[in-house]
């Protein structure tokens, strides 16, 4: 039986995953809706299907489930309105800005028992899942140093940085992420950070450079570091000390060619961005959706974990404000783990 | 306009260029045909298109291209066909394993005016692309000594290596092209080889190690390494010494993932095969086949440069054979260059 | 003219010295001396020189020069009575364990107005000096964020830990000094650390596995991540995000020779510890010495520089303990920089 | 006891062994001879010893050994005079550049009982060693394609060209000496080389760029690639695949920094030439020597193994002039092996 998918939001992202539905036969998309209805249309044309309202998407009994890659300020809502219509949900992170307001959907779709998968595209790549494998099986003894490398090339324009909900939601979330999917959730978090990139950034009420470093109640400890521009490319690395050894995950590079001159060897910089760097994670994310629903299985990436990441960017941002170490509580993380 | 295309045989490689066929939007696929009637009719239920025979494909006018993925065999025959009922031909290499018929088929091809590409899908490599414009824009200066390495992880069956024309016509025809595609066409040849691999291979009268050396008239010098087997993986890699510096291309690794032991520092392999580390050639031959078709510029890869690799071939297995270096003749590549 | 040295401390690093000094012709050693009267005398029938007592060596007019490589708890009063003395210093970093002795030895080698060096020799090596002088020449524009990645293969004796004035003062000293030579002084530092490795050294009150955040007062950042074991080897890595680029600076392998097979492709370990690391910064930095008391030039590592990184020490210990960013304060760096 | 030791040969590469000698106790620089009287001068100078005669040192029976460092045309002679007045020796490759002269001195070496070692320096150093024992201890399995570059930075003046004689045995003799090291003496030579570098090569009669293939009796073949410029520095690399992987040597770099910028990646050229890239290799064969002498076991490097290089450097003169695959005869080097 093929699952038939709706797709909320017609954008960059969602084109991607458009692409990954096509690919997979184990689901058909049959129907697109975006605010913006050229979008949709284009998107709609393109791939032989209908645009559709929400509306009309939530109450079509003959979908299986609704795709929201629309803009952060409508995730909550639509997971919500999601599962009340019966529907399974994959929704790109982060489930709000809000943290109250993500563990409200938390508690939402913990009671109405429904798959919901949020898309922490990174525990998909290949590089980190092969990581982590490595790590779990035991290949370096136990954990105790975790780093986290993610630079941007580029800030994104001053204009999106006020909308963003800050550095440490909008971008260093997914790193968040990382860490608790790597060592599980810390006990305290020291946040510090910069604007060094671009005044306006700071004129906004943001940072464009952060060190963060999580506490884990054993003694372990993870470090992040972000900037928001690494004028060489999209900078995401990955390194893990244990008893026994490290395992890393360096950089994909645009190509293997080297050049050797008198000025000595230069290789290829990093995959520019994150459709690039990320695109088979984003294509095994959704195959991982379809596995884990096919088979009633645990979703790969939870509600849970969106508002674990979502805590620890509040802590973060109550770090970097006081100046203090945040103790991360049951209330913020909803009790978990 | 979306051009119309029949694809000709539906096994391993004919698959990846239907994928190719579908993700571009000026050409839909419209009809396949094999002798194994189920691999065609499981190709067609994927693609929703239909099965027909050779000669219904070559008879319907609405056909414009047909892409010829079956065995080596039917080649020169479907080019001949295919370009006199009128329709666009790409064909996977070889054109034959018998130069004279090659050279046949190039004579028709030119009488025809009709475009042909042969699928030297190396060229269209995101990696040896990128090393191509480098040295054409003169980065480091004039060519001197071009080396590629190319080995396969694991010999195919010998029932195949029997019918296969030999590790010249079948394996290191793609490097010859390389050669030809860097520094045009040899003036001499010298083949070496040996049967290290497995003895059966020797048996059915092939080599599995070969080392071959080109001569260009003005001096310059390129070497080609073949092995059957590389048990770590699909090896693939390009020199280009000249006179201002070096240009190479290293292998595509499966992850970047790295792992440091007291054992020392591990990386991971080479990605297995030809489907994996030229999947993004596949793709992009075929795009430069409709750019080529649809501004009716020249093709990037001609039935001349099948008939070039193929005398490289022919001069190799002679060097082989007599023990002498092997001087490439007009005759032998129909004239060219 | 060739100058006459006296070496105090003839174990490991006190060889290595010898060797340094040999090996230069502006300098000739004369003397040597040690608690030890086996180790004086080996050395000094190894290098064909004089066992001296320490108060012979102060007294001996014709002798030019110090080089202190004695335990630490000798290294204050020694450069006090060098200078007083008359005689050049080198000394072994760190000044001392406490802060306020240093800063008196400070103030005596400032009054003094003697040629006194500290034996920074990170500072010496190659990479990192190639990197800085890259840095110094704008080649990645303004500096932001600084990363030392600094672990040993493998942790001391608890009995050594003991006596070493922690983790701070004792291994990561060094990467302070690395911090204060590219970004100079900073203004804040947060300290985090765990006992992971072995459970004996935090019962000897000490951690094994840290992580230090330096603010600048101008926004930039620094990190320094510290661990006593890393089973593969010496890591020894360092990476700074500048406005323009990155520059990093790499682990030297013990060899080049990589090995790809089935399982993998797999590389050297970094060069196992600081002797092997190090070496040819350890010739570089006596050179420098020399370089720098022959031209009457600045000392490349000045006492001042062995105050700030102890200062550094000082409030990472006082940071860890009370779990706040500590500001660093005139007083604890002399009133530098 | 420590041996005297005397030095024919005050140039660049004697004054490297002088500091060989000079760092193991177990020999002592006692003389040193030159033509050029004050380069002998100067030398002794340096290292407190005599300068003497040729005939003074083969006289003096205190000396044990002798070091032959000084011009090709004198060490043919000095071996048989060296062996003739008792003495053990090192030479620096080659023997001489006449093959039938070299066998002599076989002959006259062998006929004494003499220990006698040639300065094959690749074999002492350590990334080829590792490989080496690596390959031995069967890591990879049985060899069968082995494969060696060696590019140097930039020609010799054409006046020493002239009286080099030739690439095949004043360059890649060294090359000739690793294949036998590694795989033993091959059973014939195919050479091709070219004159690209500088057309005052070729008016010199010799070539700049060439490749060689040796074809061994089991079917095994080794390529080696020489050319006189390398831009980007010394290209000293060798891969050898085996049925169970692959063993390779790649590039000292001169430092391990690397720069991420617009412009791509970049790190540092190969060690620039033959003093900094072996220089470990140096000081190794000259304790490998004594080694040997003192346990009274075979040199590693013997005046067979010269021989052997020379006979392949004349096989392949002989099959570049005569464009044929030239058959290493018994005579060519003396019955071996």
């Amino acid at each position: 039986m093929t699952l038939n998918i709706a797709l909320f939001g017609a954008g960059r992202i969602g084109k991607v995953h458009a692409a990954s539905i096509k690919s997979d036969p184990r689901a058909q998309l049959v129907a697109v809706t975006d605010v913006m209805a050229q979008a949709a249309q284009a998107l709609a044309a393109e791939h032989g299907i209908e645009v559709m309202t929400e509306d009309e998407i939530l109450a079509d009994a003959s979908i299986d489930a609704i795709l929201i890659a629309a803009s952060t300020n409508t995730h909550a809502d639509l997971i919500e309105r999601g599962i009340a219509a019966g529907k399974a949900v994959f929704c790109e992170k982060p489930i709000d800005l809000d943290l109250q307001r993500a563990l409200k959907v938390r508690a939402s779709v913990a009671a109405s028992g429904k798959p919901v998968m949020m898309g922490f595209n990174r525990r998909f790549d290949p590089n980190f899942a092969t990581l982590k494998a490595a790590f779990d099986a035991g290949e370096i003894g136990k954990g105790e140093l975790l780093s986290v490398t993610s630079y941007d090339p580029a800030p994104p324009p001053v204009s999106y940085i006020k909308v963003s909900g800050g550095l440490f939601r909008d971008m260093m979330i997914h790193d968040f992420d990382m860490c608790c999917w790597l060592f599980g959730l810390p006990a305290k978090v020291t946040a510090t950070g910069s604007c060094l990139v671009d005044p306006a950034i700071g004129e906004a009420g943001d940072v464009d450079t952060a060190v963060v470093i999580l506490h884990y109640a054993d003694g372990r400890l993870a470090t992040i570091r972000n900037s928001r521009r690494a004028v060489f490319g999209y900078d995401q690395r990955l390194e893990l000390l244990g008893s026994d050894g490290m395992l890393s995950v360096e950089n994909q590079l645009e190509t293997t060619v080297r050049k050797s001159t008198t000025a000595g060897v230069s290789s290829a910089k990093p995959q520019l961005f994150f459709l690039e760097r990320y695109m088979r994670a984003y294509e095994t994310e959704w195959a991982a959706f379809l596995d884990a629903l096919t088979n009633g299985t645990a979703m790969p990436a939870t509600v849970q974990d969106g508002v674990n990441a979502l805590a620890l960017a509040e802590a973060a941002n109550i770090s970097l404000k006081e100046g203090r170490t945040v103790t991360l509580t049951a209330e913020m993380t909803g009790g978990a783990p």
